[in-house]
This record gives C-alpha cells, structure tokens and sequence, in this order.
C-alpha cells in the first residue's frame, strides 16, 4: 500500500533501483489527449544521473516505454502504464552493504520492515531513482494544465548549503520572464553570483568527500481561484503528501510559511482590492495562493527543504547488526554531492499532480 | 471527497460550524477497545474555546454523543459514529459577511468553490472546530498507542510571536520528566520566563485588535522501529497530509528540517553506536526519528508553523464582491488573539492518527 | 471499512439496530441541488415497518436530521451528514439470544468476527435497519438523475414463493404507463391476479410462522450510452456490489442472466438497427443495457433474488455456544413473514446510487 | 478508476489485448512469500488461447516477466509488478471494424465511452485477454491461501448450453476426492456422460459458426469462520465485484441462490448442530458459506453465468455508424465457440483473491 495515490487519477508506482525496472501506472486520464512524448523525455533528462557535472556516473538513459492506455499519438482513457528499464547495474557495489547500515540511510528501518528480504541493493525501494515515474506523470500533468489552464510551473534553488538566492516577488513577476532567467540552468537561481557560489558549495562538498542539501521553491502562475477542498483534500494536503513522498525531503511550507508564525495577524493577511480595471488584485501573497485549502488566483508557492545526500565516502561510525558491533563505513560507489539541481523537476511534479488532481473535470 | 481519510480506519468527518452539529465516523477499530471516554473528554476540552483565558468568549461545552459502534463500555469493531451539537450560534455576528470578505479567509475562495451555496456562518466547514472531531479520534488513537506499544505523545510551544523557547535533547529527554513540565499548563514550555513573554505577546495583540501565531513542536517517544512505508505511505507523507488538514498551518518540518539543508551530510546524519548493553543508540535525531518513510526507533519529531488568526477586529482593507467595490471592513464577534495553546491537542491528533494507521495490525 | 462506498461520492454508513442512531455521511455531492425534502422521506416511508401490513410491528417513523451539508434548502458542497434515531427498542426481546444461536443469522459468525463484543441485540450491525441510510442516499441520486438526465428507476417483483408474475418487455415499455401500474402499490406487479396469489403465500407464511422469499426486478430508463468503464469499474461490479452488501440477497443476474447461460451466441446477442427517424433501436435487450460494462442505452436491468426472512418463530433446531449443546429456538419478537416489498426501495437505491457514481461529472 | 481494486492489498490492472502488454501492478503482499512461480505458470496456462482444444487458434504463451517486489525467489514488500507480452497481433484482422459494430460487443459502447479513441482492435481492454493478470494475482493468492489455512479452491461447469452436471453436495464433499475429479480435465464435471454431452455442444456450436455459454460453480474449501465484514465489505460483495468485473460474467448467486428465493425459511435456513466430536456441523449449505457478510466455516460456493461468445462467425444484422446505416456482419477471424472451460480459472481467482482480501493480517 505504499504505491497508491490519487482519487480522479490513480497512480500506481512499482520498482526497486537495481530491479529490472521501474515504473508507474495512471489511471484516469481523459481520452483524446495528444501526449507531447518529447516534452515528457526532457522532463526525464532534466532528473537523471548525469544531467548536471556534479552528479553521479551512473549511466542511465532513462528511456521509458508505454505499454498501454497510449494509441496513435493519444491516451485511450484506459490506464496508461510505463516502464523503465535499469540498465547500469553495479550490484557488487552493494553486496558488502547487506549487514553494514549505512549511516543516513533506511537501511537498518529498511530491514527491520521487510524482515530481512528487503532489495537492499543501492537503496531498493527506497532508492532517489523511484522518482523517475513521478516525473513521467508530473510532465504530462503539467502539459495538461498548460493545455487546459495556462497554467506554468516554475522553480528555482533557493539555498545551496548556507548560500541564498535574493528573494522574489511572486505576484508582480511575469511567468515568462521567469521562465527565461530559470529554465536550461545548471544551477537555476535569480542572482547569477550567488549561483556561481552555489556551485563551489558543491565542488567543496565534492572534494571533501561529503555533500550538501538546499532548499527549492517552487511556482504555479495562472492558477484557478476557488479550486480545492478544505481539511483532508486541502491543495496543501495534497501538494504535502506528494513532497514528503520524496525520498530527502525534510521539511515544506507554503507562502512566508515559517515567517508567517513570526508576523502580526494584520501584516499576515493577504488583503485584496479591486484595481482601475476593475479585476481583483492581491497587496501581498503572504499565503502562498491557498486559502482554506483552496486556491484564491495568486500564485502558489512553495519550499522544500532538500537533506545533504546520505551517501558520502567520507568515513562515518555505524553499527553493524549482524555481528551487532560498532564499525566504521566508507561506502564507495557513485554518490552525489548534492541531488538539488536533480531533485527540481521531481518538486515541479508534486505541483502538477496535485494541481491535476484539483482541477480534472 | 474533502473528508475522508485513513486506509486501516477510515475516519469520516463531517459538519459546518454554524450547522446543527459537527462530527466523524471512524470505521475500523477493532472490536473490544475499552475507551477511556474521560480521557476523551479531557483531550477536547484543551481545544475548546475558553480552555484559556485568551481564546475566544465563545461558550461549547463541546459534549459529544456516541451514536455507534460503541456498546457496554467497548468498541463493538463497527463504525463508530460520534456528533458534537453546535450551541452557541451567534448566527447574526454573520450576516453581514455574506458580500464582504474578511481578508485571510476563504470567504472569497469559498464563494467561488461552492457557488455562492457555502455556509458563510463563522467559516462554514473552514472553521476551526471541526477540527475537534480530529481530537476527538486523536485521542482514540493515543490511548491505543499507549496501551499497546507504551507510546508517549507530547506537544509544546516552541515559539509565539517572535517569542522562543529553548532547544530541546529529545533522545535524551525523559517523556515522563517532560509531561510533568508541559502537561496542564496555559502555555507549555520548558523555558518559564519564555512562558511568561509569550503571554505578553498574546495579550499585546488582544489589547490592540491583533493576532499572533507561531511554532508547534510535537514528539512521540517509544515508536518501535521498522514501521512504514516509502513514498506515498510514509510516516511523513500521513503526518504531513494531516497536519496540513488543519486550518492556519502553513509549514512543516521533521527533525531539523529546514536547518538540515544547510549542514553537510556527514554532520546531518544521525550515526548509531552499541552501547555498553548492546543497545542501539544513537549520537543525534536530526531526521526526527523517521528514514526513508520508516520509523528508527528514536523520537518522532516536526514542527508546524501556525499562522496568526486570520479574523481581526483591526480596521482592514478588503473588496466588496457584491458591488464589485473596494471596501474596509472591522470585523466584530469573538476571535482568538492566538489559536496556538488551542490546537496543541488537533496537532499531537495528527501526530496519533498517523502513528495508529502505521501501527494497526 | 465495511461502511465506506464510491469514489466521486463517498457514503460512509454506520449504526446498529438498537444502538442510539443509524446514518450516514454523503460526502461529494455538488454544491447548489435543491433537495426534495418530501420526495425522500416518501422513499424512506416505503421501506420502514409498518409500510405494508405483513410487516413486523416495530413502530418507528424513520425520521431523519440533516446535521451538515445543506443549508437554507441547498447543498452547500461539503459532506452531508444524516441520521435515524432509534425509538423504539425492546431490547429486552433479544437479550436471551446472547448464547442461543438463530439460524441463518449471522449471530454466530458475528460473535466470532467480533470476539463477543458484537451488538448483539435485533442483528446489531447485520439488521436490515441499516438499508435506511442507503434509501436515504438511493433517493438523493434519483432525484439527481431524473433531474439532470430524465431516467427513470422503477421497480417490481417478479416472484414471491413460487408465484411469477408474467414477462415485460423492457425496451418497448414506457416508464410512465409502467410507472403509474407499479406504482404505490402493496405489491407491484404487472398481474394483478399474480399479485394475490403472491399475498396469499406471504398470508400462509405468517399463519404457520414461517417466511417467504423472492425475486425483485430493477430497472432504470433513459439511461444515456457511452457511460462505464471496464473491468472493476463496470456498472455491473458497481450494482454487485450494492446489492450484495443488502442483508438477504442471494443472487443477482443482469438481463436474461443465467438464462443467457442456455442460448446460442446468434440468439443472445442484442443486435442494434436504425429505425425510420434514423435513430439507433435494438431487437432485444438480453444483456440488460450494459456492453462490456458500459451502458449501451437500453434500459438497465438487473434481478435480485431475496432469501426468506431467516427470524421465524417456527421452533428450530440450533445450538447453544455457551454450553456447547444443541438446542432449540422458537424466536419471539417481531419479524416479517416477507421482506421482499419493503426491499424494493432499497434495491432500488443500489441502482440510482451506482448509476450517480458512473454519471457525475 | 477501472482498474484498481482491493484495500489491504492493492491490485493495479492495465493493458490493451492488442497493445504492447498487458499486466498488473500488486501492492501490499507481506515481505517473504516464497512464491510458486510453476504454479502461477499453470494457473496461467489453463486460461489461455489453445489449452482446450475448442478455443481460438491465436497462439501466446503468456509468459510473464516479474519486474518488482521480487528477489531471489521471496517477495520483498514492495509493489510487484508483471508484464505478459501481446506477441500474437494480427491487427489486420480488425482493421475493418472500426466503424461496423460488432453485436453484442462493446464496440459501440466503448466508441462512445472514448469519444472515438479507444483502442478498437480485438477488443482493446474490453478483451477476455485482460484476465490473463487476473489469473496471475489469483494464482498467487490461491498458494497463500493454501499454504496459512489449508484453503482450497476448486471449480467445475455446471451446465453448458442446456446440458446440466448432476448436483453435489458441498458439506460432505472431500476437497482431496473433488480434485481428483475434476483436475486437469477439459471439462471438469462430475458426471463424465454429461461432460462428453458438454463436448457435443460445444462441438455443434462450432459446425455452425455459432457459440454457447454456460454456468461456473466455485468452492472454497476449510475457509474458516468469523471472516468478512457486514454491508459494504461482505464477502460476497467483493466477490461479486470481482466477478462482474470479468467480461461475460451476466448472473452469479451464493449456495442455493436463486432457488433459495422459492423456499421457506424453516427450510432455507442452515441449522447447526455439535456432533458426537463436539464439533459445529451443518444440515445443509443454503447459504454458501456466508451469513451476513461473514462466513460461517462451511464451503463458500457460488455460481455464475457465462454468456455465449459474441465473436460469430455467423452473419449478423448491425449498425454502420459512420455512414449511419444498417449493415450485415460475419466475424472472421479466431473465435472461441465457448470460453467457459477457459474461464475457470478466471472465476477461481475472484474466489481466491476476494478471500485473501479478508484472511489477510
């Protein structure tokens, strides 16, 4: 039952990451839609190993096949399943790992859960490369908003490390201005200084064997008002439990979230007025879009906090359960100093699902 | 769909503040639980208006009624229905919001989503009270948990206002030692001189027709390790779907949420060590005690930021719907200068629910 | 998670015979219906004791309160939330039974499932009472496909005992004519000669303390072609699923059903044909209105057949689990010699609710 | 929404007959199942194209390939998901049909349903082929079953065309005996002199390009009692759910079924008595096992009807839509004059799996 999710759509998600795939099935897309099979590849291309210079040497090429649900160009409505094959298998990497747990990782959880047969090769289940079908889905989700509703879905690297991108006003910026400074970015900030310094963050991590986390924010412009449901289908339910599905996130709020708590209730609101032409418009978008669990027409925005990568080949104490004695762990392998950059278009999917979910008639 | 929750036990919820009654069904507990229907009534009455000499004049004795499921003292493992009649209705403090939409609300969202028929009486089903059925399950939940598994679930306030509380060393904290120092008390802390500004923060805001919001720090100590799932079934996802169920939340963090995404990983993961009897402990908990979707036998840990009380009886500027006009508006009637001591029970309900969804066999 | 039905619309069900109430919570249905108020209560009037005069002589009026959800005669979107109180309880009829067990109740096979701590009194959970609800829901979808789609539910018995009432056929039948012969009616039939026989074996029946059983037809018109999916969503799984959750059905058949089971393929299928306005006809409808699960614009139809009332006060041979002993049981109280008329507004309901959940958009 | 079923364990079902595979995704098995996989093998093998020699000449070998949830020989916990490959697409076959109505198709039907997208050739994911994952899932519960409660699962054909098998008496079967009989035969029946009548049908219905149905008997044998839930989560509820989800299913009732409907109560009902051993024993199985939803430790014994193939090669009358005229049709192509034979194991896995819903911890 950890695989299910949705109401109007269903999604199911299967895989391990050295199993002989992965992938996903959607259940509930309308007919008729003329799935753009380019846009859903560059959407892949953007969160596989390889795709930035920091990231790991593990080759994949991550190509998916559709095996239903998809006929000449359009989804039937029946439910459309993929896969994905996993092709660079370095098992021996892993073997020596069945009894040492890995500082950081779900390892010791993992098997304790699964009794012992568990997939522990590099991370199985729990693995970052289950989120591949996710982005399969969040890309044709975020074609149908578009198609639909205009809808754009943006995001940017708000921190590296202890290196932060200046702050943005939401509701006076222009989603294709935006688009132009983010999008094909190796590091997509606002301020291209603080991007450079990002990336030494990384180098540094890199070099010492260790790694970094971040913080990514995340955008929706064009948003429909008064979509959604309040407490348990909230559009900040949905979006939370998509985000916390995804393995290293550690922390989310929406709009000034955390600095919301600081501020005096007067200040907090998000007060509107009507402007010369006579369309409503918001002083300050304090709450992220989300009202009430339902979207008011202001962008919505969100940030998630990113944990340095678990995996670093800089020796750390551990324990190791078999002989139940304390040890020491340097785990080789291809690791990655930091999954941020990678983690974006795995965020940006979270947004288009849930915001799919809410608007599908 | 707005009101259903849970895969084990389904919870039900139902009810608009101003409607006859509010209430839930929880359909799924096993059969021959002796609730401890005192306990259950304590649990609510920490959420009620007046449990605190700030929150609103607003008089509930919030006394629910058992309808099903429920026979001799035990659990009969049939749905068990329970409703809490709405008393106190000043339904004429309402009447005139129906045009004018009181900024931070979902006044304006609402009227879009449910076409002008939603109850506009004092929030509707947005208000916060129907999050006491959410106690009232809560508390189920806690007295299994703890009966079964020996689980301990506390809650504190770690900030109010820009008010905060010192730190705290969960996995060597005593649950019993902490419930001393935090249970019954108007504002639980650790720190009393905190206590005491933060009680001046809130009456500051009262006296000037403000609000005030700030942090929730929820624990639960004895979780046995190896529970959950990954992806969309872990712990986190149902804490966080939960959480963000509940009106005025706007951000979520386990552990060391977003402070983790700035260490490096060798600092931010939480290293086991063999003690002397062979036990499993561990150097930190900066994951909050959950890895990869699966409990690891440390505190379960987050922090929730509350947004300060969105109604105000400061003079504030908002639009007028109904003649499409800008318009001010001082909203009158009885609201909290400080909803955080109030749903310190709605958030440890949260925290149960989702332990218990985990955790039934 | 025995009372939890539907995916657009969710109802959640709950109550026992004898406990305080019966209800259920509708949770989906679109803001802005004006509710037939009146229309419902007619429903839930042709299902409680007392409608006919073989029924048990439990006096209760079935009365509901509407406690959420609807507002000023409207929907207003959120979960709708009902409930029956139960007035008229003479538990002390039952208390006896606790180690007595009655044959073909489920009173054994309940106090295994739930440890003995089952609501034993009148059936608990198991008793036909529980229909009430579903008549309640059953009548809100009727009113909402008639509205938006002009079909037309009815309903008839086919057999009582051993006494059939003749053949109709269904797509040259006019609902309305066939409306105003079933219509209001102790036993709706097409034969009004058939229709005394059959009160004449339910009169024999209750003479010599024992019941009769039979068979109900449903039929809805106007049901528009095109809507359904297959597999486990069919409109056929759904009706199932329905029927079989009403205490006393033993077996369902659509269209001809098992008579389908005899013919040839060349005389089974429905084979269509333009008629001289060029509109779509059929030369007969063995397949019930429903092609590989979709609704193909015949009219619906389905047969349920209804097992003998099984609490009769026939003395009977059974046994005591308390003492482990065989026994006899003479069953007092109050019981129909024939359920069969007042099953039809619930069988009815099977049909409107899952028709709802195929057509709501 | 058409292809997800089940609570605890979560099944996912896709594919299109003439697509690129079909398969199904199941998710919730218990981590250390030593799977059967010659066993799930020969489950598959007897619904299959040519394992009877009356079937279709189209010629797969069904293998699967288990992409998920499954290492070295044991389930791990996680999804699991299987792909059966489409080898065998004479597309050219159909090509002709996309406008000519099929009788007794859901061409027209699904024509409406997809608004013109759905995949039209052999039936797309209206095909029997669709069962195939159905099996697999059966097949798997069908060992689990086995293998913690010594349940067995059995069927025979009752009746083909208006041949009937001889009655069997259920309560004082011997599981071991019946599956002597019935076995690896071609037609499992009881009456070897019916099963070759059986034969003859079949045979005669092929001379004349035409085809029969037939009815199904399932049995469980040493199901234990006190499972199932009332209402909404009966037994037979997900049973027939299950069953009416298989295409050609029209009819299915419980134990005596529809016969029960013309008896008394004082004989319908099942009496128990204790034995000289002390043991609860049954005069008669009525009721097929299952009193309220829960079942009573005697077999679970069900029916149902399987309509005649409404693949012809018979000339029919039907509709061209595009040109909205009358047409003729003769069906080439490979068509089975009976699928009952192949159904079985079909029908058997709604038997295993609605009952491992239930057994499960």
């Amino acid at each position: 039952m950890s695989s299910n999710w949705g109401n109007k759509v269903k999604f199911s998600l299967f895989g391990e990451s050295h199993g002989a795939a992965i992938g996903g099935v959607i259940d509930g897309l309308p007919p008729g839609i003329e799935l753009d099979i380019d846009f859903i590849k560059k959407e892949m291309d953007r969160r596989k190993p390889g795709a930035d210079p920091y990231s790991t040497k593990r080759k994949e090429d991550d190509s998916f096949e559709i095996l239903s649900g998809f006929f000449n160009g359009y989804t039937t409505g029946t439910p459309l399943a993929f896969i994905i094959r996993n092709q660079d298998n370095r098992s021996k990497d892993y073997s020596k790992l069945k009894d040492i747990m890995r500082p950081g990782h779900a390892d010791h959880t993992g098997s304790i859960r699964y009794k012992g047969f568990n997939d522990y090769r590099g991370g199985g289940h729990f693995s970052g490369r289950i989120t591949a079908p996710l982005v399969f889905y969040g890309a044709v989700a975020k074609q149908m908003l578009y198609d639909n509703y205009d809808i754009r879905i943006l995001s940017r690297i708000k921190r590296i490390s202890d290196v932060e991108d200046r702050e943005l006003d939401h509701i006076n910026a222009d989603a294709d201005d935006l688009s132009g400074v983010l999008s094909n970015k190796k590091i997509p900030v606002l301020d291209a200084d603080k991007g450079r310094k990002m990336e030494e963050a990384i180098e540094n991590a890199k070099n010492c064997l260790d790694s970094v986390g971040g913080i990514i924010e995340c955008m929706a412009f064009n948003v429909p008002a008064g979509h959604g449901m309040p407490f348990f289908e909230s559009l900040e339910s949905k979006i939370a439990h998509l985000v916390f599905s995804v393995p290293a996130t550690k922390g989310l709020e929406f709009g000034k979230g955390f600095e919301i708590s600081k501020m005096k209730g007067s200040k907090a609101n998000d007060s509107f007025y009507y402007d010369e032409d006579n369309r409503i418009k918001a002083r300050s978008n304090n709450n992220g879009g989300i009202l009430g669990g339902i979207t008011n027409g202001l962008p919505v925005v969100f940030s998630t906090a990113i944990k340095p990568t678990a995996s670093i080949s800089t020796e750390q104490n551990t324990i190791d359960i078999k002989n139940k004695q304390n040890a020491k762990l340097a785990v080789t392998g291809r690791h990655d100093p930091c999954i941020v950059p990678r983690a974006l278009p795995v965020i940006e999917s979270c947004m288009s699902i849930a915001l799919l979910e809410l608007l599908l008639v």
